[in-house]
């Protein structure tokens, strides 16, 4: 071997090791790949990137980082929907946001799920057709809802909390878009139920890129975000989790296999529009964007369709 | 074109159109197949079927069902997982076990969500590991819950109750496994929740077949059962159901796009041990059959693991 090749070798080796913060996006060049995104200085907002080391192979397998560098015209969601097996959800995992909410502190988690269909970019529109409009006497009631997303790299199944992370492939923000009328006021129930009014589609948006457990060794010290048209709602930390991640997986994994792509959402801190006196509902045009410290933002516009 | 070959393939034509009980299936040639289950003379359960027309091409899209006959050795569940997008249920669908279970009738749809590792076949045991198991204070609870499953053939987004039949491949029957422990005394609410205690690997079987609309023109007039170890215990009609199979496709697909090949679990009638003073909970080695009439059963045995 060349000793030129070997050098080049051995820096994608390396290259390899330092994997990241993992991104889908189409290039310049109209063609999809999957990379490593390069921050640009003064920022951690993946987000923000507009370059990415290309990455060759399956990130939830064997995979490569290589020296290809492409521009990144538009970052799309970390993995295509039918990578995603299962998209879990967790309610009410912060204790402020459970008192705004008049709910008690649940001794377990509580799950739902929303279907795949609901995934969305970092930056599409999250739209609402007229079911979910204000009508007549039905108030529409869309608000946010901020969440640490993890992401599964390897199947898991009757796992300890310490085991836990060797399951994970890393973290990501995501939108658990929330329809306060289908979810309560029509949920069908006395009480609320979580799955109706929160799995229409793109009312899921994640991204901006899965940072890896490298990079984020402890999920629990993160400042996490909302803004509404650029004002901040919600402004927490993942330390005011109740279940904390290794818990959730661990605990989801009781009898239950996760898969290599399933995501969980892990529940919002307070601040949305349910715990308010005078919640502004979202409407059409509305800008959000989700954030969560060394990872990014997804930035979407409410749009009725 | 020769006339015989005409003859023949004016018969393959007309097979394809009489496409009644898809089925999925290991041969005797240990290979797997999709059919058109032929039934024995005097029955109606796809289950007891022991040939099959081979269909090639796929049941979702085009297909063909051809004249080869099959033996059936073993009946898998209709889809593979992977083909199987989204399982939605519904919650509190009969009237009558709304009243047992001391709920109140709901307004609209009760939705969530098992996630698809929970799928299985009409045949194999029913997995329960050891923390849904009896243990000190907890008590298991495991609870039986049959259903009609509607299968979606096509995309539906939006769509009317009226146009709902044209998005339905067929029916088949399945089988809710609900675990009360989790679902309720350690559901982590003051309320029950739905998606706890009813995810678990294994704990969705369905089958034996699809039986196509052409077949059940009428999915609301079906008898409905469940027996454990031979003992009738849900005997029902889905004349019963609250909301019935056109509504809950058209109320699903509200801004929500439902996918070929995802699966509606319809809601249970009484008779679950939920209700009942004396509750005789499912424990390792009861067997469970779950019936439609015109479909078939579904007959699994509860395997502590």
């Amino acid at each position: 071997m060349h000793i030129t090749v070997f050098f080049a070798f051995l820096a994608s080796l390396l290259l390899a090791v330092e994997a990241q913060r993992f991104v889908r996006f189409i290039s310049t060049d109209k063609r999809e790949y999957y990379g490593d995104a390069i921050l640009p200085s003064g920022t951690k907002d993946a987000a923000k990137s507009t370059r990415a080391r290309v990455i060759r192979g399956d990130i939830l397998g064997d995979f490569t980082i290589t020296r290809e560098v492409k521009a990144i015209k538009k970052l799309l969601a970390p993995l295509p929907n039918e990578r995603v097996r299962t998209v879990r959800c967790v309610g009410l995992n912060y204790v402020a946001h459970i008192n705004e909410t008049g709910q008690v502190i649940p001794q377990w988690p509580i799950l739902f799920f929303k279907p795949w269909t609901a995934l969305n970019t970092p930056s599409d529109p999250i739209p609402v057709t007229e079911g979910y409009q204000t009508q007549g006497n039905f108030t529409s009631k869309m608000d946010y809802e901020t969440e640490l997303v993890i992401v599964i790299k390897k199947k898991a199944f009757n796992i300890s909390d310490e085991e836990a992370l060797d399951h994970v492939l890393g973290y990501t923000v995501g939108h658990d878009v929330s329809h306060r009328g289908w979810q309560i006021d029509r949920g069908g129930l006395p009480q609320p139920q979580f799955s109706m009014g929160k799995g229409a589609d793109g009312w899921a948006p994640w991204g901006p890129a899965i940072v890896s457990t490298s990079i984020i060794p402890d999920p629990q010290v993160l400042n996490i975000w909302t803004k509404v048209n650029g004002v901040t709602q919600q402004n927490s930390s993942t330390a005011n989790m109740i279940f904390g991640v290794k818990h959730l997986v661990s605990f989801f994994s009781m009898g239950t296999t996760l898969l290599p792509g399933d995501v969980i959402f892990t529940g919002t801190p307070s601040g949305v529009n349910l715990g308010k006196v005078d919640p502004v509902w979202l409407t059409d045009g509305d800008v959000v964007e989700v954030g969560l410290e060394n990872v990014g933002t997804c930035t979407n516009t409410i749009k009725y369709t």
